[in-house]
């Protein structure tokens, strides 16, 4: 046992608080679990996460390093979440593309969704499974996601669609969404440059300034 | 007390997660109620019916058999769900059109909403209140629906509009949704055929060989 | 102690269930919170206040007199709920524009939202933050909103765009969303008279009669 301020971490030093479940062991560092949170027995969660008040991560449930999980949101079997990823208040995640309740789905006849490391999920957001959310990506509240989301696209709408491309310190780029492969831009905030890709925006790594990439 | 697996049931068969709260007495054998739940006295709930973390079951609502409530999902007073319903993840539903906190509401005054057997009601979908939705109706993940939904229907978006039908298996049909009455189809997965009429779909019964129907 | 029928209040008149978590004493008399909330302290709630089942309310949330909070809604540091406030089963609030993970908001660095007296907040609602929703403004079930909503103004959809004006008595007043500045309309339930303003519908109080007023 060990104490930050006020909050007494478990032996494996995250913070669980009386009122969450907490019924799995692979839990790092510095993560904290807050009231009325379910953590169920085989869900993997990485270090210094912030899971919110009524959340939940089920079995199967695989979350990275310094993720956020707001407020009232559930993190299925085959979800994948990688490192510093924001999943806003109310988002909804789903594993199955068709269901119906009178036909049993498990394993691998759900279908996976992954996050990619540092994607925004805004809140209320709704996310249909098979899809993959690009790195930095930033899914706008209500939107509803029904197709993959390049690296650093800036999509809304239900369903959603791409209106632009979002920099790594949060701030919209000066650049069409239809911008052509190699098209280059630089972000008037923190100067990063990029270049679009096939994949969505590409980092041009010798200008790399941001302290965030 | 019997125990299935490393489950303890009640008396009447039912099992209650420890870190739910059940105050409903009528509630069917094999359901199943999980974590942060809350059922209300007077809520009616068939057998092996499926109510997942944080849900909210009011008095006055009434589920049939083998009905799945996903997490985070409040089912009111005037809600009346058949058998074999899927209430995806945080969907919505409602029972008052046109709420002011200073015009109180109860009893009759209420709307009530219909969802008929084997609807899909998807991820975070709202339900505005007044409505049938048909059965076997598919509402497609973060849909607001405002209208009723024929039977077998297939609805998107918001305000929710029909796109197509879906069959028994959970396949689309190949049939417009503007298809007129008396056209025919056959599903080309599990070969169930229909015939449209005005209240959407109806199997023909003597090709049925769907185990779902 | 004090008991109103089956309910046991606080001394300060206020009732918490069993099942809440209640960590404020800024909660004024009358006010009743249900179970799986939770309420942290420094959070302000005034008098004959409902907070459901599943709700959130923050530090720094400050809520007036007579606002219902249905379930699992979360109401955020920064958000400022006056009085006679509907805020629709899990509508969602929010305090930060642009999050990303790794970029540490607090106090002023995040994005204040003000929800004017007697507004109604639809079910499921989004409301994206730094936005002021109007006086007896209603967001219809499941809208997005993204910018400010006059007084009496009624708005639907994803983003929500407004359609009409909402009478006091909750019916639809027969103008036109663009009706020009001084046009009067009177409302045909409950004969309380209207005129345009700069900040949406204003009353010409000498013909006010509705109780809800």
């Amino acid at each position: 046992m060990s104490v930050i301020g006020a909050v007494t971490l478990t032996k494996d030093r995250y913070y669980v608080h009386p009122n969450a479940l907490v019924e799995s062991t692979e839990i790092g560092p510095g993560t904290m679990i807050w009231a009325f949170a379910h953590v169920m027995r085989g869900a993997q969660i990485g270090a210094n996460c912030k899971i919110g008040d009524h959340a939940f991560i089920e079995s199967g449930a695989v979350l990275g390093n310094h993720v956020t999980v707001k407020n009232g949101v559930a993190v299925w079997d085959r979800v994948t979440v990688e490192d510093n990823v924001f999943l806003g208040p109310n988002c909804v995640l789903t594993n199955d593309l068709n269901p119906r309740t009178y036909i049993q789905k498990g394993g691998d006849s759900l279908t996976p969704t992954l996050i990619r490391a540092n994607a925004t999920i805004g809140a209320n957001v709704t996310v249909v499974c098979g899809v993959t959310i690009g790195r930095y990506a930033f899914i706008g509240a209500g939107a509803v996601v029904i197709r993959s989301v390049p690296d650093f696209a800036l999509v809304v709408g239900n369903p959603a669609r791409q209106i632009g491309w979002m920099c790594i310190c949060a701030e919209k780029l000066p650049l069409p969404a239809s911008a052509p492969a190699d098209t280059q831009v630089s972000c008037p905030h923190c100067h990063v440059r990029f270049t679009v890709t096939d994949e969505g925006l590409s980092v041009l790594e010798e200008t790399l300034t941001s302290k965030g990439a």
